[in-house]
């Protein structure tokens, strides 16, 4: 099959991966192999291939790829819920930048009725972190207030949807005024005063709110005190990625004060039965709300496969708004 | 009444508080008064006392006292369980330096059986915070490692034997080697790496124990980062003081690739709901472990109440290996 390899001397300075041909893999038992029809490309891909974020031990760590859409093309043993011909998508711990794909039967997510094909890579990563980082690690209620910085990322845009969805209300932050507007469709129900790197977003924040219950936070760095100050006594921030920076002076007084909290979470280490667990949280109530309509994938760009370091390109650029993703 | 009143010009640089003459509370609906035997002294009431910890609304500012045991000796209307002379102790959040002190009923905690009056005002805030961090905040179950920074503090005593009444493990660290086997008595199952400050306490404790689940922070500050450094996969630090500084240049980047928490705690600015959960706690839970033994107070000094300005010295001094305690 086809898949992109990450050269040997790829580092920081210089990253680089090759298109080649490498082994087909073979489903075990209780395994399928899927033929990718669509691959999502991730902040993380770009970092693996600079050799900044290894993948986890089990995983060919040359194929870079965090998640897919595509048909079952062949079933292990001791398969008993899937067949041939299945549309399928999923999140993967890595190697999904490739034709076909090995993965357990019980994390694949089935692709909701009403959703592309083609379009369907774009959800697995963005929704299931979202939906991680605001009700299982966050445990945001109906009619409490979260807050997304920024909420012009893909997964920000995730979060504002599932937000609404559960009868939340939902706070983003940007660097632009004209990216918030574009976002402001999904849902974003206190906008004006929360652009980021402002002075004053905390104040105006809690101002309009009374105080963030649940802050997903990507920004972090010393900026994460900004959202610390947002948030209400025994609020929480989830923190699903640096951008802004992997240490951070930390005013650790206001979070005993408030007697608030931080969890950090990445979906990419986590083990089988963690992949799963997510997996069937799609299944079983994130798809209903894309077949009716109250979630939807937030796609920018497509590439052709071959074309994925154009797509690195335009991810590095930072100029999209919403998924970028490769067709095969 | 006589109570221990805060100077209207006691600030950090120079302390003051005096024993006056004052008006001797009256329990409304609800409410009893408790005629007060002893007070536990708390590192809070030095920083009250400051001018830098004030009480929270609704609560006398002047009189500090977080911890008081007595006897009932008046009982306001729709009082249900308890009658005069009942032997009862109690957390509160400000005016137990006192010699008599109001409390609403349902935050009463009974003496328990075998423990003497003159003890038990030992008991509430370092038990209780400990119980909050360890079980409530940071979920710690049975076979699993906790760590308690440092041990040998009133919360850290009274951590380490609620960790070993519970059926998990315990780290403790200390300052010196001798403060450490003092504490051994109470249950250290590794103690020889873990003298803080040192070099390597982060890779003697993660190679000992394979990591920490829940670690009991007092010190933070820059060296958060070493507990964090300690904690397993998915592992939480509870901060519950902050003896080595307000702020700290924290290392996200550990805190998401290990997917792990920070969440900070206080027992005293707690609304009324939550102080009547922890003294059902000690009431339904703890106090049977005093009567049979598995738990028991320590107590370093006892001063007069006459004397709390010597006690409060004592406790700055730094040199006391449990409980602190005034006597009426």
């Amino acid at each position: 099959m086809k898949a992109w390899l990450i050269a040997e001397d790829s580092d920081q300075k210089s990253p680089k991966m090759q298109l080649a041909e490498t082994e087909t893999p073979t489903p075990g038992p209780g395994e399928v192999r899927v033929r990718v029809s669509s691959v999502g490309i991730n902040r993380a891909d770009l970092l693996q291939v600079q050799g900044l974020y290894p993948a986890p031990p089990g995983f060919d760590p040359r194929i870079p790829g965090l998640e897919y859409a595509g048909v079952v093309d062949a079933v292990g043993d001791k398969v008993l819920g899937h067949q041939v011909g299945d549309s399928v998508m999923g999140l993967v711990p890595g190697a999904a930048y490739a034709e076909y794909i090995v993965t357990t039967e019980r994390e694949l997510i089935g692709i909701p009725e009403g959703i592309d094909a083609a379009d369907a890579a774009a959800l697995p990563e963005d929704f299931l972190t979202a939906y991680r980082a605001l009700f299982i690690e966050g445990g945001l209620q109906a009619g409490e207030w979260a807050m997304v910085r920024p909420v012009t990322s893909g997964v920000g845009m995730a979060a504002a949807q599932l937000i609404r969805a559960a009868g939340a209300r939902v706070v983003g932050t940007s660097r632009s005024r004209e990216r918030l507007d574009q976002a402001k469709a999904l849902g974003l129900e206190l906008d004006l005063d929360a652009i980021d790197g402002e002075d004053g977003v905390a104040e105006a924040v809690t101002g309009a709110t009374g105080g963030i219950n649940v802050a997903v936070e990507m920004v972090a760095g010393d900026r994460l005190n900004d959202t610390i100050a947002t948030l209400r006594t025994e609020g929480r921030a989830i923190i699903v990625g640096l951008m802004g920076g992997r240490k951070g002076e930390i005013n650790l007084g206001a979070l005993l004060m408030g007697r608030r909290g931080i969890k950090a979470m990445t979906m990419r280490a986590q083990p089988l039965e963690e992949r799963i667990r997510v997996a069937q949280v799609f299944n079983n109530r994130l798809a209903a709300m894309f077949t009716s309509g109250r979630l939807r994938p937030c796609i920018s760009r497509r590439f052709a496969f071959d074309d994925a370091v154009s797509a690195h390109k335009a991810m590095a650029a930072n100029e999209h708004l919403g998924k970028i993703i490769l067709t095969l």
